[in-house]
């Protein structure tokens, strides 16, 4: 099978497993949504119209994704040699199974495919205005619904998979290293914002702002300010330029 | 201003700042994820087209959004009354400020809206290419990341806003009531799993498949699997009806 990602990571045990979708556009704005959050391998289920032009143009760059989706005559096709799968859900029904928050079956999810490294796992989602039939759902081991407002629960089909893999990356591999952008060496030490505060406290004394008796006050608003801002050191140096340049000034006023 | 959703609750004082969006098509989708969250203040900035038949199609049943939705000359013009900003951006870049994930982001966001009963904060994305500028950036209070693939973050923009949206729901108002579907007092009680557990141990005793004298093992993983599946009355009925007319058989034939 032409499948690069099916052992690449955990990731790449998991089925994204679309039933019996209506419209094609759908269909790739879900493989687009699945490469964003490093998923690959798509199952179609009988779906209406595929491969077609307004999927490709959907998927934007991720036509690999559709071109290695396969498409299945039936939903126990797309579910065999599977583990463990998640049907998604809008709606309640009446039935013994308890769905789980979308959140807490993506946990699971990762929960199953590192508790056994073999075996693939699905996530199912119905066609877009039937969603799953009962007899799709009963195939599950879990069922999951996403948190919606209650008076309109529209969810388009690509939007529900973009946040079940959304969760289940996070999941599974977390969001990673705190975006970070600065370098570390860039921003400014404990002992430069302690150096700058002093220079605001010199400088509004020496300026008659502020009463040298009572400074304590004004100083920690200040120092909870900068301290909340997470100065840079080039942002020190530009603040206390200022201050020494107005305090120059100053003494040359008086 | 036509804006019914502005005070009915805290996500009524949240802004989608959409800035110069190039594809209407993205615009309704926005509109759509937004409703599903129960979000409903659009503000669009110098958007290519609008309106547009593409957003009304997009938008699905959303097309109030997309009525009551505000377009506006300038980001400032956007933000004007806001009180808190997060700006989303895909890109590090190198500027002092250093992005949160969007979970943190929304979380953020719904503090400020508790802390202060008034005041709008709003969420900025920006075109579907180039993002926000860092001019844009700059005007903000937060920049916030979704967590993507890092081979390939395409994130469709309204993806995106699906994503952010959908975190600040659960920041908000959480997700709500565990959607627990069955009715409680369908589910079966303890006692009559234990008698559907006895009943398959004097069953499986009966018909010589179990030493009685060594049950406890086997029933053991009978009682943790039922356990785990969460049985209702009617299924317990429905195994011990099956079970009842097993063991008669049973008797006749010996």
């Amino acid at each position: 099978m032409n499948d690069p990602l099916a052992l690449a990571s955990p990731l790449g045990r998991v089925r994204i497993v679309l039933s019996r979708t209506s419209h094609p556009g759908n269909i790739g704005a879900a493989a687009r949504a699945m490469k964003t959050m490093g998923l690959g391998r798509l199952f179609l289920v009988t779906p209406k119209i595929f491969p077609d032009a307004q999927a490709e143009a959907m998927a934007a760059g991720a036509t690999d994704v559709l071109a290695n989706a396969r498409v299945c005559a039936s939903l126990d096709e797309a579910l065999s040699g599977t583990v463990f799968t998640v049907a998604m859900t809008a709606r309640r029904r009446e039935l013994a199974t308890e769905p789980l928050w979308v959140r807490d079956a993506m946990a699971a999810t990762a929960a199953q495919l590192a508790q056994d490294a073999r075996g693939d796992v699905a996530i199912v989602f119905g066609n877009e205005s039937a969603g799953l039939s009962n007899e799709d759902l009963a195939r599950c081991s879990r069922w999951a619904m996403i948190p919606c407002n209650p008076e309109w629960t529209s969810l388009n089909l690509a939007a529900a998979v973009q946040i079940a893999c959304y969760e289940l990356r996070l999941a599974e591999v977390g969001a990673g290293a705190a975006p970070t952008i600065a370098d570390a060496s860039d921003r400014a030490s404990f002992d430069e914002v302690e150096g700058l505060i002093s220079h605001f406290e010199s400088a509004a004394v020496s300026s008659g702002f502020l009463d040298p008796a009572e400074p304590k006050r004004l100083m920690h608003r200040l120092r909870r300010m900068f301290s909340r801002a997470g100065l840079e050191k080039v942002e020190v140096n530009i603040l206390r330029g200022i201050l020494s340049s107005l305090v120059d000034r100053t003494k040359q006023r008086f």
